[in-house]
C-alpha cells in the first residue's frame, strides 16, 4: 500500500478497493501513515466522496482494526440503539431500560460526550459511584444476568477511527457523510449487535441541518449495516428544540427517571416509545413500527421499566436510591428561575443556542480533556406550542455561581420566540421511521 | 489566523482574501500550522482551486516570508529566465552567457534539481572547483564586474514555499495550477529581477504533457509576475524528445559548450536564441521576439558568448580551462554505443524514457539527499527525423559499469522508435512565443 498512490487515486475521484482500504486502515491503525498524508487522503474524501462499497469496506476495515465484541452469546434478542445527538438527548437512558423490560437485551457501549452537554455515560456517571469502564466479559456477564448495561467504549473499540476522527476534527473534515456513517458504524460493527436502531436528529440543534442531509446520513448508516448482516431501523426525530425540558447531566437523568414513570414530556415520551418499537421488531424480525404500544406503557406504569434502570445502576456499582430520592444526584448551588418578558405563544426554542449555554454553565467539553460539570443546566419550565403569560417562569437555571447564572439567563430569554400568534401545529417529535430487515 | 477556518473556507470553494493568505503563509513559515492542517488545505486548495488574485497574494506572501534579493542596484537590463524543466534542458548554460554577451544582466539563482538528471547546479558543478553557494553581496558584486551569474538558492528563498513544496510532494498534491504557479513565482520575485522570460516545457518528457496545460501555466505564472510590476514573457517549447542530444550533467555542460561556440544542435540553438530574444525585448521594453537575430549569431561565432561562461565559472572558483579542455570534466570509465536495429526513420524519442534511464545510470536524483554522478549519461547520435540504418549507432551510453550501461542500452533502443516513413514534417521546438510588457 502506497500512501501517494491512496491519495492520488481519490483526489483524482477513483474507487478504492476493500483491499486497498483494508491495506490504508491498517496502516493507519499501525501509525505508519504520516498525519499529513491522512489529512490529505481525508480532504480528497470530504470533496470526492465515496460509494456504498467503499464506505463499508472503510467501516468493516476500522471496526477489525481493534477488537470486535461478540454478542451473539446473549441470543438473538439482542438490539442496540444509535443517536446521533442533540440537545437535551437523554433518550438511552429511557429507551435502555424500557428496551429490556420488553424482553430485548441492550448491550450498549456509548462514547464520551464532545458538545453542549456530555454524552449518555456523563448523564450516567452523575449517579454517585455508578461506573461505566467495564471489561468486554463484564459486559457480556451483566447482560446475560439483567439484559441492560450501558458501558463505556474501550480504548481498543475501532481505534483507526479514533485516530481518523481526532484528524478530521483539526482538519475541517467532520460534516462529510461516508466518513460520518463509517465511524459511527464501525464502532457499532465492533460492537457486536445484529440489530440496531438508528435515531438520526434532524434541525438546528442536531448535527444534520436539513431532512435531506439527515435522511442521507440514516440511509448511509443503514446500508453499511445491511452489507454486513445486520438488521436495521430508523427514526428521524426532530432537533430544533431540546429533546424534552432538561439540559444538562443529572438534570436529564431525573427527566429520565421520570419519562420511566410514565411522567415524563411527550416528546421524550414518544420518541423513546417509537424508538423500541422498532427495536422489537428488529428482535421479531417482523412486525410494525408501532409494535406493543400498550405493553410498552404499561411497563412504565408498572414500575418495570424503571427497575431496570435501577438494576443497572446498582450493577455498575452506583447508588440506586437515586431512583426514588433524587435529591441525592448532584445538584447546583444557584438556581434561578428565568421569567417571560411578555405574554404570548411559545413559538420557537433554539436547541443550539440553549445547548451552548448549557455548555457555558460547565454541561459540556469543549475539548477532550474538559471535565463535564454534571449538576448545572437548565430545565426548561415551557415546551414548544405552549401560551405564556409576562413574568410567568420560562426556565430554570442551575449553576455554579450568580454571574453565569445571570449570562445564561439573558441567553436563554433571547433563545426563546414568544409570539402572539400560536404555531399553526405542534410538529410530531418523530419525522419517518423504516426497517431494513 | 484559525487555521480550521482556512481550510474550512478553501473546501467550501471561498476565496481567500490578501490578509488571509499572508496571515496564513506566515504561520506556515513560522511553523505554527501543524502538517496535517497545511496537507488538508493544500488538498482543498488542489481540488477547489484559487483565482488569479488569491494566486498572486499567495505568491507574494511566500515570497516575502524569507529574505528577498533586490537586483535594482544592478540597472535596468538586468533580466531572468525560467524554465519548468525538462530532460536534456541545458538551456541556461547558453542562454546565460548568450544574454551577458548582449549586454544584459543575469544574476541567477537556481533550484536543485529533483528528477532525471540534475538542475542546472548540478550541471556547472561538474566543472572542477566551481562553487554555487554565493552570499547575496557576492551575487551582486559578481553580476556587476561581467554581467553574469548562475547561483544556488540561499535556504532562506522563499522559506515557506519550501515547506509547503515538500509537504505537497508527499500528499499527492504538486500538480495544481496554482500551486505550482505560485510555487515557481514566490522563488522569481524573491529573486529580485524586474523582467521574466518563461521558457514551459509542453510534452512527454515535461510536467506539462498538453499545450492547454503548458499554455494554462504560462499565463497563471505571467499573470502574477504582471501584478507585481513585473515585465513577463513566454517561450511555450516542445520536450516529447530530450532537447539537444546529452542527456547528463557533464555530457550537458560540454554539449552547451558547443552551442556557444555555434556548433550546437538546431532544437537547442533555436531555442536559445528565442529565449535571449524575448530577453532583450524585456530589457529594452519594446521589440519584436526575433530581436536581433543576426547579432546573437555573431557573439557565438566570434567567442564573445563562450567567453562570458568562461569568466563566470572562473569567478566562482571553477577551472575556466574546461572551456577548450572538455576532457577535464568528469568522465564515466564504460562507454558503449548502442547500435540500430533496424533501418528507417527516427519518428518518436521518448524524452521520458531516456530521462529515466539517465536517471538509472545515476544522473539525477530520486530523493533530495541523492549525489548525482556528473559523468554518466547518455549522448543520442540520431536527432529526430533522421534517416538511420540499421547497425549504424543510435546512442552513446556512459556509465560507471558494464552492467548498468547494457540495461541502459536495452531501454535506450525501446525509447527511439524507427519506422518505414519519415515525419510529415519536423516540428519546431519553439511552439509559441509572447510578452507582457
Amino acid at each position: 500500500m502506497h500512501a501517494l498512490d491512496m491519495i492520488t487515486a481519490k483526489r483524482d475521484g477513483q474507487r478504492h478497493s476493500d483491499a486497498q482500504l483494508r491495506a490504508w486502515i491498517d496502516a493507519v491503525a499501525a501509525g505508519t501513515v504520516p498525519d499529513y498524508q491522512a489529512a490529505a487522503w481525508l480532504m480528497a474524501v470530504f470533496l470526492r466522496g465515496m460509494d456504498a462499497a467503499e464506505t463499508h469496506a472503510l467501516t468493516v476495515a476500522m471496526a477489525d482494526s481493534g477488537r470486535r465484541l461478540d454478542l451473539s452469546v446473549l441470543g438473538d434478542q439482542v438490539v442496540d440503539k444509535h443517536s446521533t445527538g442533540g440537545v437535551g438527548d437523554k433518550t438511552t437512558l429511557v429507551v435502555g431500560p424500557l428496551a429490556a423490560a420488553m424482553g430485548l437485551t441492550v448491550a450498549k457501549m456509548s462514547g464520551q460526550g464532545l458538545g453542549h452537554t456530555g454524552g449518555t455515560l456523563d448523564k450516567l456517571e452523575s449517579v454517585p459511584g455508578l461506573k461505566v469502564a467495564m471489561s468486554p466479559e463484564a459486559i457480556i456477564d451483566q447482560a446475560r444476568r439483567i439484559g441492560l448495561v450501558i458501558a463505556g467504549q474501550s480504548q481498543d473499540l475501532a481505534p483507526a477511527d479514533k485516530i481518523l476522527y481526532a484528524l478530521r476534527d483539526v482538519t475541517a473534515t467532520v460534516p462529510s457523510l461516508p466518513l460520518i456513517a463509517s465511524s459511527i458504524m464501525s464502532k457499532k460493527l465492533a460492537s457486536g449487535a445484529p440489530a440496531i436502531v438508528l435515531d438520526v436528529k434532524v434541525g438546528g440543534g442536531a448535527f444534520m441541518k436539513t431532512l435531506d442531509e439527515a435522511r442521507a446520513l440514516a440511509e448511509a448508516m443503514a446500508e453499511i449495516g445491511r452489507r454486513s448482516g445486520l438488521r436495521m431501523a430508523c427514526c428521524l426525530s426532530r432537533m430544533d428544540a431540546p429533546l424534552g425540558r432538561a439540559v444538562g447531566n443529572a438534570l436529564e437523568l431525573r427527566e429520565a427517571i421520570a419519562t420511566l414513570r410514565g411522567e415524563g414530556p411527550s416528546d421524550l415520551h414518544e420518541l423513546s416509545l417509537t424508538l423500541v418499537g422498532l427495536m422489537q421488531v428488529l428482535a421479531l424480525h417482523s412486525g410494525q413500527p408501532d409494535h406493543r404500544r400498550s405493553e410498552m406503557e404499561h411497563a412504565l406504569r408498572d414500575g418495570s421499566a424503571l427497575g431496570l434502570l435501577r438494576r443497572m445502576i446498582e450493577a455498575q456499582g452506583g447508588d440506586g436510591r437515586v431512583i426514588d430520592e433524587p435529591e441525592r444526584l448532584p445538584t447546583a448551588p444557584v438556581r434561578g428561575m428565568v421569567t417571560a418578558e411578555a405574554s404570548g405563544w411559545v413559538t420557537a426554542m433554539d436547541a443550539e443556542a440553549i445547548g451552548r449555554i448549557a455548555l457555558d454553565l460547565g454541561a459540556g467539553r469543549r475539548q477532550k480533556e474538559d471535565a463535564v460539570d454534571p449538576a448545572v443546566g437548565i430545565v426548561m419550565q415551557v415546551g414548544l406550542g405552549d401560551r405564556i403569560a409576562a413574568g410567568r417562569p420560562l426556565a430554570e437555571i442551575h449553576a455554579q455561581g450568580d454571574l453565569t447564572a445571570d449570562t445564561a439567563a439573558v441567553a436563554l430569554r433571547r433563545a426563546v420566540t414568544i409570539t402572539d400568534d400560536p404555531l399553526p401545529a405542534l410538529p410530531a417529535v418523530v419525522i419517518e421511521q423504516w426497517v431494513r430487515l
